[in-house]
């Protein structure tokens, strides 16, 4: 196997808990996997070591120059053109970690980093849901709200690296309380915490103990947003409603998004995603209400595509974009 | 003079009322202004003839040659492409106006035809309050509430050329009532019309007569933006805390766009924005508490530089773009 004629590019996904990477081919396909604990109580360098190893368990299975390039993709505060870890809400010591530097010394193969959100999305649009699209916006709906938008085929990153942010839109001025320590937000609506939260809330202030009693095997405070999905497939009508009325606020979103940015494509992604079928109808009526025909005519917004391999493949084709 | 070493470029804005030209240096600069009457009610086709003959006077007046291009500026769904005004408000009777063809065939000088907030957007970016700025986003506060996105030092149009409709981006999900039959858009709260609507409200609703009192010549009905404006100059109570409010909402919209796009700048222009230090201080204090402080970090929101040139000047900037 001559490695010009197929070369290859080695996607990470920085989490908390995980790191994750793979080999990923020319056309987004994970070639072949590898996944090793974060543990970042062990420290920062200890951490770094554990991404390097991993890297270099999958250059060691490829002939020399067959991997022609590295994405690493982190969640918090990236600065792209430096190649640097800023902040990382993730990985607590990571701060000012320069790690596409660090991953080039080590290596000799370049190395590009990014917001873990903004890989994801690139993941969709290079091999997922929203490929042959040139316009799209991702939204995660996991424990937060992520967000990565691509415009003419590139990650619009903003002056700053920052773009992106749409789980800290505004829906509700004098809304919910938000993690950020804003009111609100996207994510006070429409995240696995906000759903939880909700249905905290409306446990204690209802009459109804319906979902109460489908879901409570370890009281109200062990409640998760697992437990609330399944009391909805169960028809709980509240469990329903906190979906319904998720599905509301993320129409409001999405609309506001359509009528700024005019993408060809909105994708759905993240664990929340899997609850299309509840929310989807109280959605796409917000959506339809609030955004102009001309805007709505010919979009689609469309469940993501690659699961959690969206990171991987989206870090692998960063890489590729930039290094091919 | 060589037509080589001092192209210059026409710029042209249709509004409702008045069709305006100017000739446009390479630097931004109006050499020569002309104005015209659009008199819609005559029809599509003298409409058009008139706008021909302003381009006609403009191009007279330099050595054959000297104009490299011709950008025109139209409120509505612009498809710009095709060059073709699609359905424009202001002008009624224009459905489907291929006016880039039309031009060029009249004058064998190249024409670009975009939405008259992108030409304003793209002036202030290149000769106003944006000079030397890559990415922002302007906001023009009038009869209603027009915007334009500018990415890397290009208007995002878009995928269907509607980009930038920041006007019509949902802040209250169940608040006023919008022109575009809504609820809760922008516009609703920050335009002149939104200003007015909310005094007479307030006038209604009110036991204080005093901003009635103040402005009320021709009745409540008559009333104007500009005397609420003048009201709240003279330190009315209830006027001061109509631009307030505006300024809470505004706020509230730019922190979304600033944390969904991260741009460098935003610009506000149009008739409202001269009563900034009415709305400013409450718009300042919701975005510094909406936005990411990385976000916010160097970012500046300032008044548009170009006034009512905006769209002249921008649309001759297109054609700059596009023919030099």
């Amino acid at each position: 196997m001559s490695d010009t004629e197929n070369p290859l590019f080695i996607g990470v996904d920085i989490g908390g808990t995980n790191i994750r990477s793979g080999v990923v081919s020319p056309d987004g396909t994970i070639m072949k996997r590898l996944s090793q604990h974060t543990l970042t109580h062990e420290g920062k360098d200890r951490t770094i070591e554990r991404l390097l190893a991993l890297i270099q368990r999958s250059i060691d299975e490829y002939p020399p120059g067959t991997i022609k390039g590295i994405g690493i993709g982190a969640a918090g505060a990236i600065d792209i053109k430096r190649g640097v870890i800023v902040t990382s809400p993730n990985i607590p010591g990571f701060k000012q970690v320069a790690l596409r530097d660090i991953v080039f010394e080590r290596f000799s193969i370049p190395a590009v980093i990014d917001n873990d959100a903004n890989a994801a999305a690139y993941g969709e649009f290079w091999a997922g849901s929203g490929k042959g699209i040139t316009s799209l916006i991702v939204i995660t709906l996991g424990t937060g709200v992520g967000g990565g938008i691509i415009l003419d085929g590139l990650i619009w990153h903003g002056s700053g690296g920052m773009a992106g942010e749409i789980g800290h839109m505004t829906i509700v001025p004098d809304g919910r309380r938000c993690r950020c320590g804003n009111q609100g937000c996207l994510e006070a609506y429409a995240s696995a915490t906000a759903i939880v939260e909700r249905a905290k809330e409306l446990i204690r202030h209802s009459p109804d103990t319906t979902l109460l009693d489908m879901i409570a095997h370890d009281g109200i405070e062990g409640l998760t947003s697992l437990e609330i999905f399944h009391a909805a497939l169960n028809r709980n009508q509240l469990a329903c409603e906190i979906f319904r009325e998720m599905g509301k606020y993320l129409g409001v979103a999405i609309a506001s998004l359509l009528n700024i940015l005019n993408p060809e494509m909105v994708i759905l992604g993240g664990q929340l995603s899997g609850a299309w079928d509840l929310f989807h109808p109280t959605m796409e009526a917000e959506v339809t209400q609030r955004v102009f025909d001309v805007v709505a005519k010919g979009m689609r917004i469309v469940p993501a595509g690659l699961g959690d391999d969206a990171g991987i493949i989206g870090a692998g084709g960063i890489a590729a974009q930039e290094f091919s």
